[in-house]
């Protein structure tokens, strides 16, 4: 049994509560949080105690922490739990600054961390990635990626996101280095706030597209946009030497609709609560999985640290309008 | 080079003007219709000439004869253009009459007579036979056809058209046959005119389900309706031992439009002449190649007198309320 | 809090079991069984208690049951859990026979008595039906219930079963009440057993074709079929003087696969417990909501008598080769 | 009735043979060929003459040329049919050389002439393009065009054709430009030989993407691959600022084949003959109309030095790895 202790209460940690209290195999005992009341009342709702990070960590019957506080604190909690000998399973990104991250993975090597991209554990881009290695299109070619929000965030909150690259298509890029099993040569970025203009104002883009080439010859392309209205697009397609695998939305429902005004189906389902609920427990049953069969992680710190990179040189090359090279990010 | 002649001159014998004049091995020589302006525009349009269809039956130089005439008066045409030598594609039905439709197979017996039903041509029909026959979903066990019309016809054509099953669901008893590869035991007709109390004023229905069994135990299904007022719905599908087939619609196009409202294709094209245009020229080169390569054409006047009896069957079914053996009808 | 019995401790009331505890307004706190050792395992599962069945009824502390026992003790079971004052969830069908399942409908009256028919919770069909009543396709004429398992039970089982008619189609005759709002007046069955003939040596058919008339002249076809290899296949389509609806099968995964082989993408969901795990969630919770809203339940056991009854007058149709109208049952 | 002659015979020449000869309100008059043999067969077929390119020209009976001869005398054709008073319909591009058509727009001005860029007459992207200018997704934001062929052409064509860009990705800038109804401030290429290495030794690419940017901040993806196993995947889409347009591949047909190993449909239609046929029959009746009717050609030679520019400066963003300006082409 994971004795476990969630550090941080709000939205997405209710989400890891709820995965963390119906697996079998773990137990949520403890919740952290600097608004104590959403501590307790998280902590009450799982049975759990609210309790201050300082004691968790000193806590020998806990063995594992999931991180799911604000960015600027992950790199910190990382290396203390570690410190303290706790599995973790953290959100991404590891954090803003590519040098802290990196600083981080220096510090606690080989631990069992985990970094939150539960993208990997929906079913739909896992099947894909399963159907590439059983060979099913031959050698991946051209990958797309298409991540679109329902809705931007409010500008208040992209000032201090670290910008679309680290806080949206981080994601992405994960999901190309999963995909692609492979870091990319050169970043190439292009990006403009035409969704809202006060999003340009505080510095960021709402709408990128971002080129990815590899040593090999292949390429891969994401598209993001911070407002698609008919809700959260989430799709993945490869061209293989042998076929195309693509990895579409689930929607909301099955039903079709057939008059006069044409042949009306359902939505993507909303947001990322809806659409990659399965995915995080599936991530939740992986990262328990793995401590107990004694196995490394299957999401590294590296894995974390390998996607701010991409998302600091795609920063860099939307900055100054040509390619950049991960090899020159020093 | 088949020189054909052309016997009426309204919509469908436009399409098949059309049809013949393509077909780089038949000829339009000549069309014959009592409204004779009709004849000369048609027979203008396609550089044939108008002529009596006595001038035509007449002329050794014409091999074929395509009767697109009334239905009172095929049986009657076909037995005089087989009388004179000619090759025969008639459209459905053959008769409005068993008996008579019977009268006509007996003498005209093995001439090449072929019955227009051309569904059995449409590409997505067609293909479902195909793999049916390909033993790709094993053998056959319940057949589903699903046949609406987009608007009901006038009602002065429902009281001379011989009744829904005669008029409408003669093409489903046709594609009933050709997927089966055999005629039902019994047949079991339910009706209503929900769509339009006037047809029922009339003596007809407008909505019907006719049940079909199989001496080896196999089913069909069959549902008409009047009025789909998205369009022309044309469906199959078939359960066998070893899976599904099914055969849809065609649509207007492949657009598909995403918004807060939902997701919305395109309908199905909006009638026969739409959806089944691909299906008349295929027709047509599969009876010019039938007589070229000196087979036997492949929808055969028993064919046509076999969908016929299903209909006579259905309408005594739904008068009875009760299934009606095919052996019965004497 | 509804504090909850479970009788029976089998396949689907483990499915239940799951539903009860986590509804945030009901807890289970006892489980019984004839089998003792299952009783003891699920209780155990769930934090709650293995007690006998004339304990649970004795404990005033309970508010309800959740009949899931084999079909013989649901009458019984229902009779003595109103008695005793519970209010009550029963597995479908009330009964195999339709005399006794009336005999415990006139007994227990107006009790709050829910009847499991799960699929009207299926978000597909409930959806459906939401937007039938919305007005979106005018008023309903023509509808089409496809359900087919993915194989075949064991012969044991069909023999105790009551008939395809009473076991499996029952749940698609509340389907057709359910959307219909009415009875029909009349039930027309076919069926084979050409799916495997030692269920037609055991009495049975595992293929079945029901057409329903309603006195309005609608019309309802239900097809059943024991075996679709491809999986779990429930789809229901409704077509109404405006319009058609459709609700499909949900899929394994939204991926797809083009190769020079063709276009390929995932299976229905296999069986009922994939199909409907969130049908039985809503289920369970409209029956809390109910209860604690003091409002009727949205399944009543008239509903499940109804069903019964036409599931006898199909048995009847068979039989006799004709339609057989419920009002002439008795 | 337009007289017209057709310049070239071979395939493209063959498709608008047929459209030229079934259109009511054209005619093909001539056939001219450096082949004369196939020429004369050509001409044969459609009951047309084989004649030279300065007789046809030199024929005041004749009012229009369709040029399908090779790219590199399209330029020369052009100038000259103009210069005999000929209407004229050209298949891309205008020409390998961005200079050389720039003075061959310079010399016609605004005669009639007309570049085939059939694909803006596609239903399906016609219809994309109608909902756009109809608002149905408010304003452009992020448009995707994928464009893969079934198989790379031999290495012999490709090293005469002028490369990816001028060759294959040509008509995806013209639908960009038709789509967005503007010209890009800048070209972003990236690409490969990974398809075939022999095609990267000849000096081109297989795999491209190209990223283009707006002056108003909108963007454009294309997507390009020699290869595409499954058939030619032809697929637009474009994010508004209130919904999604998608128009996709046409399929072979609606055939749907479900079993144990997964749900199986049609492939797309195999080539551009088989995808853009219909295209090729609107662009002509287009041609044909806006002569009738004294209007200006629907696309113009403008239209094809635009594209031709974009492919010129794709051509050296590759070369020098950073994106170019049109503004900067000279």
């Amino acid at each position: 049994m994971l004795n476990t202790a969630l550090l941080g209460a709000g939205r997405i940690a209710g989400v890891h509560a709820t995965a963390i209290s119906t697996h079998p195999g773990s137990r949520l005992v403890a919740v952290a949080d600097i608004n104590a009341e959403a501590a307790g009342k998280l902590a009450a709702q799982y049975g759990a105690e609210a309790r201050s990070v300082d004691a968790i960590l000193a806590d020998p019957s806990i063995n594992a922490v999931l991180i799911a506080t604000s960015t600027d604190t992950h790199s910190d909690l990382i290396e203390r739990a570690v410190a303290a000998g706790k599995a973790v399973l953290c959100e991404k990104p590891v954090d803003l600054s590519l040098a802290r991250a990196q600083a981080c993975l220096a510090k606690v090597g080989g631990a069992p961390v985990m970094i939150g991209f539960n993208r990997r554990f929906d079913p739909n881009f896992a099947g894909l990635k399963a159907a590439l290695d059983a060979g099913e299109i031959g050698k991946a070619e051209l990958l797309s990626i298409t991540s679109f929000d329902p809705a931007p965030p409010p500008v208040a909150y992209i000032k201090v996101s670290g910008g679309i690259f680290r806080d949206m298509m981080i994601h992405d890029f994960d999901m190309a280095n999963f995909l692609m099993g492979a870091a990319p040569v050169a970043v190439l970025a292009t990006g403009s706030s035409i969704v809202d203009p006060a999003i340009g104002a505080a510095g960021d883009v709402d709408t990128a597209v971002v080129t990815l080439t590899y040593a090999d010859g292949r390429i891969a392309v994401i598209k993001n946009s911070r407002r698609a209205v008919y809700g959260y697009d989430q799709r993945v397609e490869l061209l293989g030497s042998e076929g195309l695998l693509q990895a579409g939305n689930m929607l909301e429902s099955t039903l079709v609709k057939s008059t006069t005004g044409g042949v009306t189906s359902a939505k993507p389902t909303y947001f990322f609560l809806e659409r990659y609920m399965p995915a995080y427990r599936a991530e939740w049953a992986a990262f328990v999985g793995a401590l107990h069969a004694d196995q490394s992680v299957p999401v590294t710190l590296e894995d974390g640290v390998a996607a701010l990179a991409m998302a600091e040189a795609a920063t860099l090359s939307l900055a100054k309008g040509e390619p950049v090279r991960l090899a020159d990010l020093g």
